[in-house]
């Protein structure tokens, strides 16, 4: 057994982390005056589109404990009533205003819904998930990659860039939202991605594996305020020593060059930022957003630098016919199968104290040990939390 | 969180309340010389007709515990054997009289399968729950409605009425029991049903909700001996505030009358009865019988007086074609929604001491302090108990 | 309630037996340069034929947990290697050899996966499922009946004889392996197998049950060493008197003889003999595997002594026209029906203190003492342990 004390919040956090930035939705998703209930670590939430606002409350009538998505009622524009009995929350700041059969209720005024901050940005539709006493929560930025100056060498798109063109899907994964940030991290797991289409048609030689060499493999990024907080494989420096054949099992490199740029850090609460890739000059963004303790939505969005229509019309071009059927879909259905593959062993955190790590796996040490240090809590669902039936599983933008 | 400690008992009465007379099918389910079986309140149970008489045993062969109604084997008039080694037990006490594979057992006469009293009655077979150790059950009336005088300006038909006729279906409502009778019983409820087809091609302005106005709205009927206890909403008087409009959140109404000498009231162990609905002269019952923890079959019946062929014929085309789809469907699917809706809140009693309860629910709260005052036995079932599988979820009677 | 302390440790061995040989696959199943993942008693398994031997391994990577089986990778001949990281694994003694994206670990040799001894024989895999501390294993014989001389006037054909044909299937029955055993060595369950179109056409009179009368009914067959251990049902002997009619409930013999020289008797861990079954000459053998503590895989054999290709092609003829439409499915469907009924009723072993045994049941508790006593372990997972998704449920040979 495994001596896990050195992340032990991380080991307890199957639900989540609480008090953090989520994406929630594409904006596609919520159209004027729509209605969407979701749920992120086990918290049920509402969001309302209004007068090119969204608004997020908590989805569970303080009544009878009903989520009021499943028949969203509108009746005045700054609120949302439950198809119930008519309990009335204001959007602003989730108040009961109203109750339509109890018109003089004491209740009224004096009890209300959780609301939750949302920012709207190229595209995604971010909730910060917080605890009812949590004050002033920080800046989508603190949960995010750090921007970088154009002119950095390792300069990508940014997903809050102000040219950026962000596209991708969302997918239900069957797996705990740990070992989705486990798998895309590790410089081990591209071992999988080898033979796909996206790695052959492109000539690369993608590694078996990184070997990480030394301390400095892994860059701990760490912010003095509310973050953001990462850990970054140093690949392309002499930190990391690629692995390009194995003649004992009678692998052999595969092609001649590699994505130039590209390397991989895992920010929290669960962001991963993949540079330079699938190409240099664009960046894939991808978020593992727990839904239950058995289930995340895996979030996979390739960004691009679009300055004009003519780039974006390419850019849309390119995602459609390559990047979402070769890399989205091709390369990326290998992570889900290995993160399902990985559930039953981890289930209710079994696997923790029962894996044996490898060499390799410095950086999922590392990033277990980050969250432990600086998450703002700890997700704790207190009462069963039902799955979440809306919205279906995978959603693409329109092209 | 509430304190529930003014009805904890309702609270532990998640498999249903014991020794008490539910419905168990329709007559015509079970056919001559038909055995059935089925589950109430986690106790399996098997129905067996013979000579016009219906029988109910435990539905568990005291030997390896299968249930008997797998494989219905019925070899002498007055018994019914098991199908695995021939345990054949009396229909009359239970007793274990034979078995075919073991002729001179010891066990033979010395231990048998508990019985449970069963009244026929319009159409609808009701079996008494009981524990082994409970004495001589009370009549079926102490756990129904009581007659009134046909005289009585709210009289509706009765379901044990002599000229009655009974038309309904059953159904499987995944939720607790308890949600199903406060969802039925609740005043404020029906802001759910004022859009549906019946409300609106009756003309019916039904209130959004109904405003209960001093101690008087909900009258407590208890009665000395075993029963009828019930409680019931004192619509059509003083006490009750019908809620017509709401301005503020735009709510108008939708209609002229209401139906005349409508009320509800909520009996025990779970009979709903509205008298005067659907319309006035005719009587609504339902029942939401546990089956498990989490699923109730839900029985709504239409009562009609029928003195004449030619009343029965009238009433039999009128619930074809207007109260089975518009009623029994069209308006009390919105109950269905409501009752699953809750569930999940609800769920192993986590929703009772987190709700946030209104004025309306004061009616609630009484049907939950009557139950708790009156019980004869709280369901606890010793072992995991499988779901029914049969019958089928849903009857009907032909028409 | 009954008093279970006469055989405690078979109430408790839910999960299977541990230290014990078990049949695992068809060889068939499993071809040249073949691999194939299976469960035994919550243990995953990997099955790798290489060069005509068979080797197995736990099916668990010792790094993150996945099933090496569900995306098989051989890279060199004699390893077998896991499709994540390419931890690689040598198929003799389970040795961790390489890791293909971290080839100078420093866990390379220091770790591995549980190997398990096998053995095949005419047409079947066994597997030795061991715990990693138990030293050597006894021979397969120790875990199956006895061989008997030829010219043994009980004398029937044996899975292990020279010129035995095994032919065939396994289906996944959704009862806990127990009641397997329990059902098929029952004397009493013939009642269900009565009116099979097996027991007609063949004009025998099947008792209604046998009635063990005193103490010599079921011998238990003990050995000193490490098995075989059994119990039989001595019929044909005075020792047990079939019930041949019943008639208080009317059922009467339906035919004239009975199989010459049949018996049954139960062998540690979980294979029932049925000497002279189907008919004389013949032998059937049931294996009832655990998968999980609901599941396991009921395998249904029938040998015949066919030393020449003649005897063979006849053989089939008859399993395919005969045995296995009307024994293998149509008797033995029958079992299959009882166990799954008898499975709520000991879910979680709940059955055991609150059954109800009979005179006949003598064999049973028999089996159960046998089990307590002489098992050289009860399985415990410590995990949580997921559905085998491979092999499919039912499997036959290739006719």
């Amino acid at each position: 057994m495994n001596d896990t004390s050195a992340y032990q919040p991380y080991v307890e956090a199957s639900w989540g982390l609480m008090n953090h930035w989520y994406p929630a939705l594409f904006s596609h998703e919520l159209g004027d005056d729509g209605l969407v209930g979701l749920q992120i670590a086990g918290v049920p939430i509402l969001l309302r589109r209004l007068g090119g606002n969204v608004h997020a409350l908590r989805d569970e009538c303080v009544h009878r404990g009903v989520k009021l998505s499943l028949q969203p009622t509108c009746l005045t524009a700054d609120t949302v009533t439950c198809w119930y009995h008519g309990f009335t929350y204001r959007l602003a700041d989730g108040q009961l205003s109203a109750i339509a059969v109890s018109p003089e209720d004491p209740l009224i005024g004096t009890v209300g819904l959780q609301t939750y901050p949302v920012v709207e940005r190229n595209g995604l539709v971010y909730v910060f998930v917080g605890d009812a006493d949590y004050g002033a929560p920080p800046p989508l930025e603190a949960d995010l990659p750090p921007l970088v100056d154009r002119s950095h060498r390792h300069w990508s798109p940014h997903v809050l860039d102000d040219d950026a063109v962000v596209l991708g899907i969302r997918r239900r994964v069957q797996s705990n939202w740990r070992l989705g940030c486990e798998n895309g991290f590790d410089p081990g797991h591209i071992f999988i991605h080898r033979n796909t289409t996206l790695v052959r048609v492109q000539g690369w030689n993608l590694p078996l594996g990184m070997r990480p060499v030394g301390q400095t493999a892994v860059s701990w990024l760490e912010n003095d305020g509310d973050g953001p907080h990462g850990v970054r494989n140093e690949f392309g420096t002499d930190a990391y020593l690629p692995v390009n054949e194995h003649e004992e099992l009678g692998l052999e490199p595969l092609g001649d060059g590699v994505p130039a740029g590209s390397r991989t850090s895992m920010w929290m609460p669960c962001c991963l930022q993949v540079e330079n890739f699938p190409q240099r000059g664009l960046a894939q963004f991808e978020f593992y957003v727990p839904v239950d303790d058995q289930t995340h939505d895996y979030w996979e969005l390739i960004v691009a630098h679009c300055p004009t229509d003519a780039d974006r019309a390419r850019f849309q071009r390119d995602y459609d016919d390559i990047w979402e059927p070769l890399g989205i879909y091709g390369f990326n259905d290998c992570d889900i199968f290995a993160r399902e593959a990985m559930e039953p062993f981890y289930r209710h955190g079994g696997g923790f104290p029962a894996e044996v790590l490898c060499a390799t796996d410095v950086m999922t040490v590392a990033w277990r040990q980050l969250v432990s240090r600086h998450n703002r809590g700890v997700a704790r669902p207190g009462r069963p939390v039902a799955p979440d039936p809306v919205p279906p599983p995978s959603y693409r933008p329109a092209s």
